[in-house]
């Protein structure tokens, strides 16, 4: 304890003959320029702020140059900021980046610029928090590494809700190739659902470099509730590792887009029962190794199955999808998982009068191996494998289930009568040794199971070799990222504030904490100002009975609401009505650098021009309305500003329940997804239990309810009365929509399209 | 001296304790049955006939299991045979394959079958000779290999005149990849032109498994006349070497066809002044270096120049051609080449309203690097480098020559004022060092020299440092290749054989030696079967003056010369009649394993049906009509059989010089090559100062010397005189060609078609 303390003052506050303090832009600068080997320049504690450090020059392996905070945490990089790093054997440690966002494509970037760029150098100890852009489609990386031989370890990153992968590997020029990274130890915190791509948080290398050997190492890293897309990882290089992490809750797979010749080994894969989004490995192209991987609650199908093999493109351009060939698929373990295993997922030759031939993904798994798995469940499944098309080029040795398998592919699991224990919440070990383990070509290199134990010694299908130790299976934050950081949320006391005017109202909203609740007394509010919406916070009647009427006498185009980037508002039991010009809620026109979300329960709204109106680059994750009243308004729902065909949208979740609509004279929702992207499964519409009546006269398009290229729509048990239009609604065949329960009155009819005419996005 | 003859002896003749002679396939089968380490079997001297060989077993390194000829060369595998090996350290030795083909896709077989396969084995001081299928169409591969760290070692292999590469390395399947093969050390002899497509010598893997590490060694080999097609070598696959080898007068290149990250060093690229068709390097795909190169005389252009850097296709398909990046190309000496280094070879974005998009190859080099290179003209070259797209994507540095370069890329060489010197017919060296090299990333790992010299100690520009050992520059077979066998040809003395008669001339020919000269007296030889040409002859009036005529009765539908495999007939001072219903000169209509030659000087023809005819499946190398009559025949020269359109085609060269055409009723000429197949470079056609007259009058095409598809085409000097028809040639605009200096009277026009329609091939 002693000798730990002296190590961290010596670490953290000693200056040692070589160390230079600094305190302004200026001297650091100046030390930068002055560093030989062995050089400590420390950042004096405090804010440093808009500042664009280019740190460079050139350590040894014995004497690094390191820039570090005085106190680790202590030093913050805030405003317009970042860090380029080129030279060798330069350390960075203990900064924090926050309140903020880069200037340039980067946060931090392992080169200063094209020719000189980092080999040997560190950036350990540090926090990326929020630091990202204010225009969410405005694109950066938080850090790119470029070089040889460079490390990201124990550091905290979360929060980047803007367009751009948070870490991009580039493997563009031989001096990029090769490059052994090390990106280990870091806690990825919850990156939030962008809608659309370019959400991952990770990316090793791109199409056009994918013939390039990365042998980038990510290990033992948590990546949590990285729900940014349907990849958290993006691989798109050869021979990388990926061993030892956990994906804890996240909506995504670790996928194998690109490049051959990967490892994966030794991950946890935990989902739960909350999402259907989590996902495992999707393997694409050949010479994969996936080993000693242990699956528990994947809900996800399809893409996000715990294991999807993919059908390739015969002959595939470059950017799309290589045939599956020699995989290895062996002694992995799969818990509870809703679809284990699918083959040919992506399988799409129906669709070969409306995709180019380019797109049409024909070609099956070829000399791939699937072998000494092990498939437990606690409920049975008796249908662990989905095939999209014949499984011919698999090899399915020694897997083994607890329960029978009367899936598409028979004979490639054995129905066993085993068990396994609880051990923690997501940990379920063997109790004994399936031991008829099939040894295939190179079988032998499997030398360890999931927790390092030797396989030699006992012969064992499945992740685990029994018996676990009992220490397994707990997750412990502190084993990940910064040191001196934590992401534990303070618990927010939730407090009420009851307001009686228009006064009292404004006031309240601007000042409260998140998670405040502010009631209304009864009465009516003229409200002549938008209400500002830029933290968690409930508004609503403070007599349930009798609703407060918030009268809005705005500007035309105002709203009563304006939705901010981290808007959380919950609106219960409220009269909101307008003059006819103006919007009840509304996002920002620019600058939503982040997600907001908006529930709507027992409220009443008329008057609008909009109900809600979404501007372009704004995205709210859940969109909620429920036991309301929505009448007398222009148009209804709008969330249809991402026109550019990208497959961008503006929410992921739309829930619109137990609402009665009235005179809405435009469409009562519009809801709109652009661009072929067969990898893109939002946005999701559950409209469900509504009654609509006299609406959408006036709609251009004859669609009373428009949700053109979303992926998930439910329309169900509504009834729709007297609404003049041609279509309530235009359901995407391809996608199995279709209506269900709804009574029909005097209004238009429903109408399927199979397949929708999209835009290529590349 | 003594204890190499004790040595010799020991291996070739000795009988050791573990040693097993065979004489016979039951005991030589029961012998590999029982076969352990350390086991020597040995095959009784003579002629094995018509067997497959299977063997198999492990032996270890320190005793490896052998099979070998009682004496080297001594043992001759003949007639429907082959050799199947699968197990572990085997080994096979002195062994001479000839006089027959396999019965199944492969002459030596590193596996018995798809799951035993050879690991560890080795074929050494083996001769596979001539072993080539009867039907040429029919394909195969004489040596496959399979598995990992096998090795061909000190083999002479020559004569392959049917379709497939003559080695296939696969990489299909995880026990085939990183395989560390070794093909060292053998004499590659003359492989013939085979006319279109699959004449290739060695191919490492193909387009589906070019993802795939070979890492396979292809080094110290003779490639002599290896004239198959435009690929010497096709490397198909990653991480292959190829080091100080001799391209000796080989028609084509080593291919960097698919597969990235190969190493080309220390090879000797060696042309002469007799072919344009010797090629070098050809560059497609990444991560290339290559290194100290020598190319003399290299006269190919195009696809075939000393250094050819392709255009990509955009995203290219699996099949297609990837852009190319990350190559290095430094420390190469280019003596007298025409075209020293082309760049973006095979650019076509001229064509993007004839062929589909994944056919254009816009992408051009990137990330490219060109320095220290040496270019040395004895006869002034200003223009060095053709570039048929911008080159922006290649750094040039420090490139020098020995004259001005006033070519498209004027920045990529420094003028030099020095000298080289004539060490041997090809090697010139220099006479100082250019010592003002560039240094790019990892140059430093290119440690030595073409001659394995050491770079460090001075520093040099090109691929040799001065000073160069005086020993260097010689060419001694014996140095590759099997050690029994030497390929140098015995002089045939020419004998010349007079006849009288028809029967005497059906004799001669019968018994005719190679090289013999058969003269006719003076007279009419009534002819009622045809001549069987199957061998090199020379057919000749005896009176130059008076032309002996041959009358031929036979069949309708034979012909006076029925040319077979390695027929080379030269006809001289005759004249040949037929009665319209036979032809003057034919293949046989199947099994015409190999290429066939004619030459007609100073003959006349007519009252035939066909002049030549030529079956499908038949090739002649060269045809060449000159100083002849050809008159009244309802066919002229027919070598448009190859229709399947896979790029095949009947005939290499043409020629048709200072003759005459009357009356033939169809086409003059029907010479055809179908599908599209860019680099293909023949057939060949001069037709040149001839005259055509009342030809054509009853062709279906109204085209009256047809081309379609032929590559070259020159049809100049001619005089066309009342000839029915609409066309007297339709000329492919794209290939350049176009009719020069020809008279045309009463006769159809010559017309271009600028992009011919051809069926794509794959």
């Amino acid at each position: 304890m002693l000798l730990l303390s002296f190590v961290f003052a010596f670490f953290s506050f000693g200056i040692g003959e070589n160390d230079i303090k600094v305190n302004n832009p200026d001297e650091l600068n100046a030390a930068i320029k002055n560093a030989v080997p062995g050089t400590e320049i420390i950042l004096a504690n405090g804010i440093w702020k808009d500042i664009q450090i280019k740190f460079f020059g050139n350590g040894t392996n014995e004497a690094p140059i390191i820039l570090r905070a005085e106190t680790p945490g202590k030093v913050t990089i805030e405003g317009i900021s970042d860090l380029k790093i080129g030279g060798k054997y330069l350390e960075v440690r203990g900064l924090y980046f926050k309140n903020g966002f880069t200037p340039s494509k980067t946060v931090i970037d392992f080169r200063l610029d094209s020719t000189t760029i980092a080999n040997h150098c560190k950036v350990t100890d540090c926090v990326i928090k929020d630091f990202t852009q204010s225009n969410r489609s405005k694109k950066d990386h938080w850090i790119e590494f470029w070089g040889r031989n460079n490390e990201l370890s124990h550091c905290y990153i979360a929060g980047k809700s803007n367009s751009g992968p948070t870490i991009l590997v580039s493997l563009a020029g031989n001096e990029n190739t090769n490059n052994y990274h090390q990106i280990v130890n870091n806690h990825f915190g919850p990156r939030p659902r962008k809608g659309g791509p370019h959400g991952e948080t990770i990316q090793l290398g791109d199409s056009y470099t994918s013939m390039a050997p990365g042998f980038t190492n990510v290990s033992n890293n948590l990546f949590e509730r990285c729900d940014g897309e349907v990849e958290v990882i993006s691989n798109k290089s050869n021979n990388n590792e990926f061993r030892n992490n956990i994906f804890y809750k996240s909506e995504g797979s670790l996928v194998l887009r690109h490049g051959n010749y990967c490892t994966i080994d030794g991950n946890f894969f935990i989902g739960d029962d909350a999402s259907d989004f989590m996902g495992g490995i999707r393997v694409i192209n050949s010479g994969h190794w996936i080993t000693n991987n242990y699956f528990y609650k994947i809900k996800g199908k399809e893409f996000r199955s715990a294991l999807a093999v993919m059908n390739g493109v015969p002959k595939s351009p470059q950017n799309r999808y290589n045939q599956v060939t020699d995989v290895v698929v062996a002694y992995n373990t799969f818990v509870d998982c809703v679809a284990p295993w699918q083959f040919s997922v992506g399988a799409n030759m129906d669709k070969k009068e409306v995709l180019p031939l380019q797109e049409i993904r024909s070609a099956r798994p070829l000399r791939t191996i699937v072998a000494d798995n092990l498939i437990f469940n606690q409920q049975a499944n008796d249908f662990p494998i989905k095939a999209y098309d014949k499984v011919d080029g698999v090899l399915f040795k020694n897997n083994v289930m607890n329960g029978p398998n009367n899936s598409d592919v028979k004979d490639a699991i054995q129905t066993v009568d085993f068990s396994m224990t609880k051990q923690s919440d997501w940990l379920y070990v063997p109790t004994s040794n399936q031991s008829d383990v099939f040894s295939g070509f190179d079988f032998e290199t499997i030398q360890k199971d999931l927790f390092g134990k030797k396989r030699a010694n006992s012969s064992a299908i499945g992740a685990m070799v029994f018996p676990v130790d009992k220490s397994k299976g707990q997750l412990d934050k502190k084993d990940f990222g910064a040191s001196w950081f934590s992401d534990e949320n303070k618990k927010t006391v939730s407090k009420t504030i009851t307001v009686s005017s228009e006064k009292e109202l404004a006031e309240a909203v601007s000042k409260a904490n998140p998670g405040n609740v502010i009631e209304l007394k009864k009465g009516i509010y003229n409200l002549g100002n938008s209400l500002v919406i830029d933290k968690s916070i409930t508004i609503r009647s403070k007599d349930k009975k009798q609703a407060a009427v918030i009268l809005y006498k705005g500007q035309a185009n105002s709203s009563i609401f304006l939705m901010l980037p981290n808007g959380n508002l919950t609106v219960e039991n409220l009269n909101l009505k307008g003059e006819n010009t103006q919007n009840a809620f509304a996002t920002k026109e620019k600058d939503m650098a982040s997600a907001y979300n908006l529930k709507i329960r027992n409220t009443e709204i008329s008057g609008f021009d909009f109900v809600l109106k979404a501007f372009k680059d704004s995205f709210a994750d859940t969109i909620s309305i429920d036991h309301s009243v929505i009448k007398n308004c222009k148009n209804g729902i709008s969330l249809a500003s991402e026109n550019d065909d990208q497959g961008e949208y503006n929410a992921e979740f739309v829930y619109i329940r137990n609402s009665k609509f009235d005179n809405i004279q435009n469409a009562v929702l519009d809801y709109y997804r652009g661009g072929y992207d067969e990898s893109t499964i939002g946005g999701n519409l559950v409209f469900q239990n509504n009654l609509v009546s006299n609406s959408g006269a006036l709609e251009p398009s004859g669609i009373l309810i428009k949700t053109r290229g979303i992926i998930q729509v439910g329309i169900t048990n509504n009834t729709f009365s007297n609404n003049p239009v041609k279509a309530i609604a235009v359901f995407w065949g391809e996608k199995k929509q279709e209506p269900k329960d709804n009574t029909v009155k005097n209004s238009g009819e429903f109408k399927t399209e199979q397949n929708l005419k999209l835009k290529m996005m590349y």
